[in-house]
């Protein structure tokens, strides 16, 4: 199969998904909702919500259903979107720069860009608690709200983003950065599989396996990002390169050097693929994505 | 009966289920978790579920079977709780002190701040859906995520807040203060009627007189805030008096003096009680919480 194409058509997917459940630019809020709009659709990888969609493939009898999926993987990109927001906020990373496109703050002001993101994400779990589609057991929408909740909060991504403003600076350890890249980007990331596993009707043992696959995947894509930092262009990212170096954060290229992060990389991909050992073909493009997520260029 | 008993005894089991809902504060999470603990155990009036609570009674055969709504009605204050702190921010209201005590981002810092408010917004969500307690249909779960989601969110409480920042020092009408009333406030005041009124088994009538109830109760809130802004003392406040005129802050008593204000609360506090006309004794603390909120004076 080709990766690249089974990307663009679920990414048009998620696109048109998100302009069709996105709430209307209506006065007097009209720039309230563009705030949302403006980093919504800000040409995003829409990496978690392919992996959902993916993740509901993988054990679902036809491709057909999406839709029972769909309302989820947009809930996922806009608490995903949020966490952009408020990360770049000048009283945390303070980036001027976010996917190519000057920061939310940098337009909608920091009030206007604080607001947007707790839009977004009490958005997302309207998303999540609409009746629409029918046909998704209620227990499986509750199941799903509850993960993707634990996922982004206290103990998950906003943990995750907390340990990183404090290790900002500091001598961690190699243990500690694990586990702050496992709670701000592992977590939601691993949300996002296993809601698609629980939507697609997958069962303990497929979830489990999925599960194991999110959180590989999780790590792995991380480790690339870190990489990509070092490595990439300015015009790849759509944000500074060497901002982490700068910042004194520390990744994994500082830790064990460029060449065996990509190794790690490499094989934690590796070990989200044997996860799916025990999967047919319909998890070929789990087994490509992740493929994908440790060649990526940006 | 008398209401000061019934406040304070729903306002204990609420105190007393938040400390066990809540997240502990485990390392290297500590200061996070106790950021949130800051705001929440600040001794706030708990209007939103006591609301929630007293509506479920309403319409509930018994009143013993409270722990169906305690989760809700928690999350409802976490809602509210992650409002204020966001509100106080520096880039929004810029508040030093909040229920007598120095605000979050005075204590936590901006960053701390920022992060415990959508650590306590997300958390609320995770109280909504866990599966305890048992014998809430999934389905009234789902109704009263998806009624809280849309009253806090864009539309709601944070779109709110996007039009007071925007009226400030602005020429608005007294039509554009109550819609601003309407979304900060009152969505989420109506929603915690709404929620104890499905979590406490309403029929088709119960539930929309209870919401018109919620409506007029919310504004009439909204109206008393003005007035003691106006009116109170800071020791009784636990926060800056005047600071809404400080702040050229459209209020009622602006538009339309004290004592027209004073008797529009009562008006409307009027009309949320007749919106209980057709209910037995069961709602009797509603009807006095109407009294309460329109006499209480912090």
């Amino acid at each position: 199969m080709d990766i690249s194409d089974y990307i663009s058509s679920r990414r048009a997917r998620v696109e048109e998904a998100l302009q069709q459940y996105m709430l209307r630019a209506e006065p007097p809020l009209t720039e309230h909702i563009e705030a949302m709009r403006y980093s919504l659709f800000a040409d995003g990888k829409r990496v978690r919500p392919i992996l959902c969609l993916a993740a509901a493939e993988a054990v679902m009898p036809t491709t057909d259903n999406q839709a029972a999926v769909l309302p989820a993987a947009c809930a996922l990109e806009c608490i995903h979107t949020y966490s952009l927001i408020h990360d770049d906020l000048p009283a945390m990373d303070n980036d001027d720069l976010r996917r190519g496109n000057p920061t939310s703050h940098k337009v909608f002001g920091e009030a206007g860009a604080i607001l947007a993101g707790d839009g977004l994400l009490t958005f997302a779990f309207e998303l999540l608690s609409r009746p629409e589609p029918a046909g998704v057991p209620d227990y499986d929408r509750l199941r799903v709200i509850l993960l993707i909740s634990r996922a982004a909060g206290p103990l998950g991504m906003v943990g995750g983003q907390v340990l990183d403003l404090a290790g900002e600076g500091q001598q961690i350890s190699l243990e500690t950065l694990r586990e702050i890249h496992s709670r701000k980007t592992g977590a939601l990331i691993t949300a996002a599989v296993q809601t698609g596993a629980i939507l697609g009707g997958a069962d303990i043992a497929g979830f489990q396996a999925l599960t194991t696959y999110g959180e590989k995947i999780g790590l792995a894509f991380q480790i690339v990002d870190d990489l990509l930092n070092v490595e990439g262009t300015a015009e790849q990212l759509g944000k500074a390169v060497g901002s982490d170096a700068a910042r004194q954060k520390a990744t994994y290229p500082a830790f064990i050097g460029v060449a065996a992060t990509r190794q790690m990389a490499q094989e934690t991909a590796t070990a989200a693929m044997e996860a799916l050992a025990g999967f047919d073909h319909r998890a070929e493009p789990l087994r490509e994505l992740a493929r994908y997520i440790v060649n990526r260029k940006k």
